[in-house]
């Protein structure tokens, strides 16, 4: 990887070592993330910062981490699980088109990666969005980590792949730098198509003990072993000839004049009380509400637009709307290339099918990037479908994350303004959409914050709290009414936001409950919110009764499955009565 | 689809509509799990069930879901979620070879799922393996759900593809009987690659008012619409010619006699108390005597076996460990397909890349298949590798679903025990292994079962009980060796089954302890062991105080880490001291 990163760094990209956040500046993204040591050596030879905190190289008080991570001002997204940065990439491309910059963007994949199917629904967006500003550079090296790779040095089975996803392919002695210089100009001058550069190389080349053998992989050399290394390595050394011209490593100007970035106020949502509105509806209508405000916002879908209403964003801004057809992998990645740029990308799918992203999830998160990730269709209230499209896990997959921001709103109030709210909120949020229409129950001017809850029910008799978010919210509120009359007044609490937690708002109405508190969600029953209640009020010696999913859910009408699998309003009812006859 | 379901049920396949299960049935995955009713309508017509059961479609009391279920016996796996049922097919496959088999694997997709990066997983891996018994169908009708698909009917888009992947492609007009009938033929006579036939399609065929249209995907015909059809199809309706010959329904009976199942003794492991072995090391001993004892145990890898260990099965038994390469889509289904026609399958990787198969976990949930899945390299214990490298969230992922045992030994003994205790527990499992080199603590005889737990240390005066496992057991026992020489014993745990969990083993602990527990472990703070035990003892009144990591981690040596992150010794002898003093 030496030659073709030496080429990359200071004979083709245009960037600025002390400046990497330049705008305009070219990117380079390395998908094989393993590699790491030769990045970090790339930027320091460019003067990134000094050579001497190399030898920090996966230390804890250094940021030169054992795969890249956005701790490093550099790297514009974390690499390390195979597949991924190629996706990233394809973000990183949009963005310039949506920036109208002439960056270009670079990809360094592995040969071992190209197994992975998401660096395939990288191939098949890249082609069809003709991405020629993308270049792919795949190191084949012929050897895994456990074994040599499947198709080894056999470059026709590369070659013939991106040919047949529609890319421009060229095959090159790796070790080759005109080959590669001259490839990276082909890839420059090539229109309507992105390039992949398939250079045959030796892994360990120029070090005789370890070339092209197995057994080297992510192993570091012994103290004899390195002196040998280096000798022999300083024996090849070609010093560069006077004045290498690193005149393309400052950033070209935009090419026009590119528009400020002033985000307008957003519309506010004009429902009334109990219209019956779905959130995913409301979804539709928020994000085309931000976007026409906020140029930043792009929208990202994976063929179910008519049923997340992403399509009015398509209808109202098409040219920032990224059809992906079905491969959320590449969805999901390729917002986080868009983030990683400085847009505000929403995903969104079927909550059940961002778990085909979970991997690129848990990669947004130690990121840290600025992805706004909806899923609809959450839950057993989805109805007939079956369990196969019912998200019953969403909610434990986000929460997992240090620093994910877990909004599930129930109207379509709330839902808008949450959706608004996720774009001026710092990192990585998800929203939790709902398929059936449910009543609108706040006002138009209602406040909400991320971190925030609703008390919507109370009195200074309330026997217990009830704690829901979604379609569980208008069960606790028929319990409620259904209560009432029999003089059991309950607490209900709409948790719209379960990560941040409003853990002082829940302690002062189980305090208020005698800490009686149940919770009921539309999600199996560990890591969703009675989870995040449990632990919230932990603390302060507060138990939680929970009604959640607890078996593999089937088809069946809504409300047929609300009760079946308990979380309907008459296990409320019963569960209230339990927790306060059977009271501690 | 009716006219290539219709070849395939009643002229092209083998099978037994009165048991499906016949061992040497040719399989049919419907990998487009959305056209489930013309799969149900095909059984009923082969006669599998009564047709007046069609009508009861997706009523919850039916087996006859909104996609397809394994609660119909003729369903081997979930489909639903697309790219699976492909993936599924693989390991059917394989399967047939394994067990000396000549029926064959048929799977149909549709056009827009070829766009799942999980699809051209598993055709890599059915090439690389000859599937030559595997037959895929690709059904082009060129709509999707929401917009016309990627390549619409650009059959050479699909074409060069599969070729470029390896496999035979036949392109056919797919309402052409002759044309299907003559394909399946051909593709049963290629030797060496699968075969997928590219059938051209029009959406709606035969019913003037919807061929070719969009707008009806998903969708039911009214009353009058319904009539509409019904009359122009049966216009169209050609009788069968008198003695179509069905003799093709019969299974052929196997080749060469199949061994009889009869898994012998596992050889007990042989290891010292004080031994250091990584559980990940001990996972490879123990598949390799599993293997070796049981012939319908499987391993399947993803270039991960010199760092899982299953390259000691690999070594031993090279007939049934699969490679996958770089690809854990079809590492996982590939397994489900095994597990769905009787073998023992064990996938392995680092757990963080299990997250990659996360949709196919959650589909082997509602498959409820006897899939083993082994995540290696689990936490920051990990080390130097940093974030994208350490399983962080793994429990979380399969504690949230219902009816997965989730396994977390500490040491080579209790590794080697439920390694063998996952292959006789029906359904899937989840077992938690870890890179560093831990003592061994228990005897070779001790006795381990699934839903257990294990006291370590107790005495009569215990201040807390302290829950751990994996590397975190350690830290436990250290920190009971810190305070004990402080006078204030704790009782420590090892709880190395998750789910199911053994709640009155928990009280008992905490009854003995005043309420006081503390768990640790090396996973985030959301879905893992802290809130496995904080929802056992919630019923009884009783909370836990968590140690977990908090924030994204990063590089570092295990030991500083461990300690950063709040989950070493030091930090549960803290956590002991602040529970017991502010004691409710």
């Amino acid at each position: 990887m030496a030659d073709v990163t030496s080429a990359l760094f200071f004979a083709e990209m245009s960037f600025d070592p002390r400046n990497p956040h330049n705008p305009d500046a070219d990117r380079f993204i390395l998908s094989k993330g393993h590699a790491a040591p030769i990045l970090y050596a790339a930027w320091a030879e460019a003067g990134a910062f000094d050579r001497s905190e190399l030898l920090k190289l996966r230390q804890i008080g250094s940021d030169l981490e054992g795969h890249p991570t956005p701790r490093l001002p550099f790297v514009d997204v974390a690499t390390g699980s195979l597949g991924q940065g190629v996706c990233a990439a394809i973000g990183s491309a949009l963005n310039a088109r949506r920036i109208g910059s002439a960056y270009r963007t670079y990809v360094l994949l592995g040969d071992g990666e190209t197994a992975e199917g998401s660096v395939w629904e990288a191939a098949n967006v890249g082609a069809l969005d003709r991405l020629d500003n993308l270049c792919g550079i795949t190191d084949v090296n012929g050897l895994g980590q456990s074994r040599p790779t499947m198709w080894q040095h056999d470059m026709d089975q590369f070659a013939r792949r991106w040919q047949a996803f529609g890319w421009h392919a060229i095959v090159i002695d790796g070790h080759d730098l005109h080959a590669i210089l001259d490839a990276f100009a082909r890839a420059r001058a090539t229109k309507g198509q992105p390039t992949m550069i398939l250079a045959r190389t030796i892994k360990g080349k120029g070090v005789s003990f370890v070339e092209g053998k197995e057994g080297w992989h992510g192993r570091a050399f012994k103290k004899d072993e390195m002196d040998r290394a280096l000798a022999e390595l300083d024996r090849q050394f070609v010093p560069a000839s006077a004045g290498v011209d690193l005149a393309r490593q400052i950033p070209r100007p935009p090419t026009v004049p590119r528009p400020a970035v002033a985000p307008q106020a957003i519309v506010p949502p004009t429902y009334r009380i109990g219209d019956q509105v779905a959130t995913r509806e409301a979804y539709g209508a928020a994000l085309t509400k931000l976007g026409e405000a906020d140029p930043r916002v792009v929208a990202l879908d994976a063929d179910v637009k008519n049923s997340t209403f992403s399509e009015r964003f398509e209808k109202a801004l098409p040219n920032r709307f990224y059809e992906n057809f079905i491969a959320e992998q590449v969805m999901v990645g390729a917002a986080m290339g868009l983030a990683a740029r400085g847009a505000i990308p929403y995903p969104s799918t079927f909550a059940c099918f961002l778990t085909r992203a979970a991997d690129f999830i848990r990669m947004a998160a130690i990121s840290r990037v600025n992805v706004k990730l909806a899923g609809s269709h959450a839950g057993v209230s989805i109805g007939e479908d079956g369990p196969s499209q019912m998200a019953l896990e969403d909610l434990s997959m986000f929460r997992a994350q240090p620093d994910f921001a877990v909004l599930y709103p129930s109207d379509g109030v709330s839902t808008e303004r949450l959706v608004a709210l996720a774009a001026s909120h710092p990192g990585p949020v998800y929203i939790r959409l709902s398929r059936p229409k449910t009543p609108i129950i706040y006002a138009n001017d209602e406040r909400f914050e991320i971190g925030g809850l609703k008390v919507l029910r109370q009195s200074a008799r309330d026997v217990a709290t009830v704690v829901a978010a979604g379609v569980t919210l208008f069960e606790a509120l028929k319990a409620h009414d259904a209560l009432q009359s029999s003089s059991t007044p309950i607490r209900v609490i709409d948790l719209y936001s379960l990560a941040p937690i409003d853990r002082e708002g829940l302690l002062a109405a189980a305090r208020a409950t005698a800490g009686h508190i149940i919770t009921v969600e539309d999600h199996y029953a560990a890591g969703g919110l009675g989870d995040a209640v449990a632990e919230a009020v932990a603390g302060a010696g507060f138990t939680v009764h929970r009604l959640a999913v607890r078996e593999i859910a089937r088809s069946g009408k809504p409300e047929e499955l609300l009760e079946r699998f308990g979380i309907s309003a008459a296990h409320i009812v019963t569960a209230v009565r339990e927790v306060t006859v059977g009271a501690r």
